[in-house]
């Protein structure tokens, strides 16, 4: 009984969020309104809470989605930890990474990884640029990540790595302008996942769970392709056709299914359900 | 004094789970009924959220037990990840994985895992299907997992691969129909535990608590054989004398002994004791 | 203020237990008695909880201390996680394992690794035996196990490996008779630590604290050492002036310093303060 | 709106502590006094208990504070594990590490480290010394503990190591007195961190903050670079003008930014806010 009102709360909290949490009263930037943008702006706050509880970023990284009602902007936190991220701090910036209305908010230095890529990319929904730890060091050496994992699927059949002396020499490694992040954009193609040597990597994709998703498994699958290189010998890597055939089951989206499943349990642990919230 | 309390009502949920838990009123599958299936379900609820807790699965995989009292039946969870799982969730299948009374729910596309299995194995009550993530470094190399622990001497003398492409060529890892599931029954043999290569493995057993503890020390081992891999040099394995004198210490199943001790402890954590629970 | 208050609760539960923890009453065996033995009994139920908490122990393992009072006695769990043992569970052996009062209550199997090292060793008052997880890798490769890490300079100059085998061929590699046992304490010789290829460890030592340092450090030591191995090239060892240096500054026991130091904070997390307990 | 009072709480008492946080009545050393006093006292505390949250401190290693109003003074808990320490716990020493006010209390053995350290360098106005997990094993291998993630380019270009055996000979290798304290002030010379053979790190920066994240991306560090070398072949190194630049944007120090984003976190983690303390 305690389980299935938990759902149903669950669920109810997911339809319609703005009945069980504060309506964003003037919280976020001028432009933001209606209910689609309520929800959307729900799962980036959650996004951002998962991505911490799951190790992928620590206090640094950022995740964004694209503005649901006009394609030209985007949404991401002001400049906070991704785990104390809420939904007042959800602002929006326009394709040159310029926010609508900052009023006295602390930016990230490194929106252009987030701006360029909208810019360049239609199908893209949202942007994640994370310091994944495991990620580094097949970024700083020349062992290819490559997926073993099913999960993992979408990293074949090659993951680029950006390397920041090819575009502004030995100095910061930060994508601190439009520039730096156009040629990050470049590097990443039309791939769901680029590596930033020394740095991290982004993560692309068309919704927001499907990014926090990919990141979480891109994780995963350095860990255990770490671990299969240690054992020594060939390794069977996912090919293209079945790195294929797992997105196919993913862009198929059904309730109960492939991100959607994980995608409850998650948000579930992330952000608390509304019985152990109150 | 509030210890010996805690550990009557356990013991007594154990024994009467009916008197301390919600009746699974219309909860379940058409056919299920008695006290046996209830304590069996309340089992099957344990396995799923102490797998996760233990890591051996995330949000995917799943755990069935065969219906106590039909034995061409067997019970497994709605499509939920697998730490979510309540009894009202259990659902009732037959050997061809066809769900009794699906009504509106989601259900595992991977269910023919379980089917075939139950069909291809009497002795075989519990099947699971993991994740683990150790497991997948030799599910993709030429290193054999073999058992130099001796919690996990049931691994002697070899654990199979299966591997898809040998089957249905390359596409989707998922074994979601009866054909892939039998080829699957085929390479597990007569053997506790089978990889599936860049995927995750299949662990079975007698008793749920025995595929439980099973899928824990797989994982385990394989953690350990990595590390033991890496130190370099010949190694010691558990053989096949020590894997048996070790299964039958367990098959004895004594109270406070071997798979009985620790079941306890898992419990108590996964599930909170009735006194944590109020 | 908090802080304060806190602290000397801990330390008038240290002092006098028995004012804030229930009497024992009848809970033990039948020569039980007297307010050292009280105090002995709480430090070992500490100890089998911080050993858990640590990751030393999972559902097994178990560790005993010799009778405060009665040099041929020994004090351990009945057979329980030890996560799970409480004041009530601890019993009363002689010093060829056989319970005193044992009642209905279940035994560890492989209590004969405790009497036999109580008989052999007048040095020792405490003893435990672990599956710890990393020495695993060490006692089935012919990798020694030597210290690198200064909290860990009892383990020099080498640590001997327990083969069954040898003892009684290939079978059970559980310590379950007084001959095995015997065996066992042979190998370990004068050593604080041996360990059992393919199970595990016994960490032996004058106090049940320094038993618990010792087998949390065994254990961090052997992950550390694994960690340098696979940096490749020639290592730095702590030598054994410098094992004997570490080991007079522990022996010298002051309060705040070396063993006490870390015994407080374990004590605070596995037990709670007397203020979170209440 | 919980999140905008949680935020206005914690900002109130980092910008008032003395308001939210009980005064130290007497509770710290002698000489002792006013507001920036009492705000770095809390930052002292929360240090200590970030390391812990962080694994960088196990019930071992201390941080000490230069004293904001005399530069010939340091502050530095009594000996206690860091995880344990509360305010009351701090006490003032001169730079020769006699405390100013004992009374009963005891203190770090190690603590020349610090008061050579403060006597050596100007610019350092905090010190850690840890057993940071990860740099033991490079601290006993010829392998350099070097750079490869942007968040440790402070590490460039290399790291010294301090060989207690070139200043003592074989025996203790704690730092128990003035004339080991200077010989390892002269190996770190004008650094930020050097390691200690056998046995841990010493991490210093112009504030505790400073030195908190420094200690943090070292182990950080220290994890990827043995998982690098794992995967074998050549490396890229953060060279030293990556190095620079990383380092200038800390220095900036701005509000949401670098080390202030990442310290609010732990912060909030290791302390709970004024909310959650309530």
């Amino acid at each position: 009984m305690r389980t299935a009102i938990r759902r149903a709360a669950w669920a109810l909290n997911r339809l319609f969020p703005a009945l069980l949490m504060l309506p964003a009263l003037g919280a976020g930037a001028g432009a933001q309104s209606g209910p689609d943008l309520s929800a959307a702006m729900d799962d980036l706050v959650a996004a951002n809470r998962i991505l911490y509880r799951q190790g992928v970023v620590d206090g640094f990284g950022h995740i964004s989605i694209r503005h649901p009602e006009r394609k030209d902007r985007f949404l991401m936190s002001a400049s906070l930890a991704p785990g104390r991220v809420a939904k007042a701090d959800i602002m929006e910036f326009d394709l040159d990474g310029r926010p609508i209305d900052q009023r006295d908010r602390s930016i990230y230095s490194e929106r252009f990884i987030h701006s360029e890529i909208y810019k360049a990319r239609a199908d893209v929904n949202a942007v994640l640029h994370s310091h994944s730890p495991t990620v580094i060091p097949f970024s700083v050496s020349q062992v290819p990540l490559r997926p073993i994992l099913n999960s993992a699927g979408f990293l074949a059949p090659t993951v680029p790595v950006f390397e920041m002396r090819r575009v502004a020499g030995s100095g910061s490694l930060l994508v601190t302008d439009g520039m730096r992040g156009k040629a990050l954009a470049e590097t990443l193609a039309d791939r769901p996942v680029a590596l930033m040597r020394g740095h991290g990597n982004v993560v692309v994709g068309p919704t927001v769970q499907r990014v926090v998703a990919r990141a979480i498994y891109t994780e995963v699958n350095a860990r255990l392709l770490l671990q299969a290189i240690t054992l020594g010998g060939p390794l069977i890597y996912i090919d293209a056709e079945e790195g294929k055939a797992g997105e196919g089951n993913r862009d198929r989206n059904e309730a109960g299914h492939a991100t959607d499943r994980i995608w409850q349990l998650w948000v579930e642990e992330a952000m608390g359900t509304p019985e152990t919230k109150r």
